[in-house]
């Protein structure tokens, strides 16, 4: 196998979740499909490299600043939806749920990792939420137990704005079977049981 | 998300083994690491996409034709291995057994995917099989039905050439745990047993 395949193999099983098997196999379906697939990947590379950026304003990536959801003034100013990272945003997009805007904190709380909230996005939060046009601050991280001690962390010091602070609920997934569920889910979901 | 991200992500979700899921994950790493990884990866995608071909001899990619193990002196001559594709190709240079010549088929025989000899490059090979240095043709393909059909086909075809034909031993993997193998395996390897 020539340098420049070994090279391209070696970067593409530097990607989550690919080892050097996948890669191999996807570098061959790119140079199988160089006009379809090949070509249009580098040019699409090329595109988000040159453009993509981090809002300044929530962190989301766009290629305008501020991002379109920061930009869209269909969306509620007033709730302010925090996330780990630009992957849970996305997914509370897709849910097509939320019409509010975000901050993304960029990562969590860890001690083992040493991330504290200087490395954070805590101080822009924080400056936003004592905009006056927010009233309420979503706590949206993983139910991990570095998201919840990050969102306890945020609960003290967002308690200095004037903003309802709230998380998402605990419970039962969709289609949920309760034979399939850990303890502590199930735990939850009872102890924050609703009437019927 | 922007269209110039979500563009990029279908991309990546069309390389096989990818989903939505995924991909999403490949972008945003790329995205994070622009100048460790992206910027690398468009370079060496740019080059790869310019350089590598088939080799005109024996179907192996390279950024030169013929490829370097068809130019090397050093690989014997006298034996040609025949795959299915390149990756079967790689498999066998890992295993660094192989001295020899190779000749990618690009296929197997497939009557449900219309594959006939026409579409593989069954006439080069046979060609090549008749050059008076070739002494041995290796069947290669691999231990599917199709893999065998062809191998079945190719030695019927080569037998106007005056070479020797062998295909690879079946029979037992090397750490293989009898309770864990198929009944298919175990016969063959019965059926082919050796003095001790």
């Amino acid at each position: 196998m020539h340098n420049d395949l070994e090279h391209l193999i070696k970067l593409f099983a530097r990607l989550p979740g690919l080892g050097p098997r996948s890669a191999r196999r996807m570098v061959l379906q790119l140079i199988r499909k160089r006009e379809s697939l090949m070509q249009p990947l580098i040019a699409a590379l090329v595109q988000a490299e040159k453009n993509i950026r981090p809002c300044s304003a929530c962190g989301n990536l766009d290629s305008v600043d501020p991002c379109a959801i920061c930009a869209d003034p269909r969306r509620d100013a007033a709730s302010l939806c925090v996330v780990e990272d630009v992957a849970d945003l996305w997914a509370m997009e897709r849910s097509h749920f939320f019409r509010g805007r975000y901050h993304v904190l960029g990562g969590v709380l860890s001690a083992i990792d040493g991330i504290g909230p200087a490395q954070l996005a805590v101080d822009t939060l924080i400056a936003r939420a004592g905009e006056p046009e927010v009233s309420e601050v979503i706590l949206a991280t993983n139910a991990t137990v570095d998201g919840q001690t990050t969102a306890h962390y945020l609960t003290e010091r967002l308690s200095e704005c004037n903003v309802r602070i709230t998380r998402l609920a605990q419970g039962i997934p969709m289609g949920g079977e309760l034979d399939y569920l850990d303890d502590g889910t199930l735990g939850a979901a009872l102890a924050a049981r609703k009437e019927f």
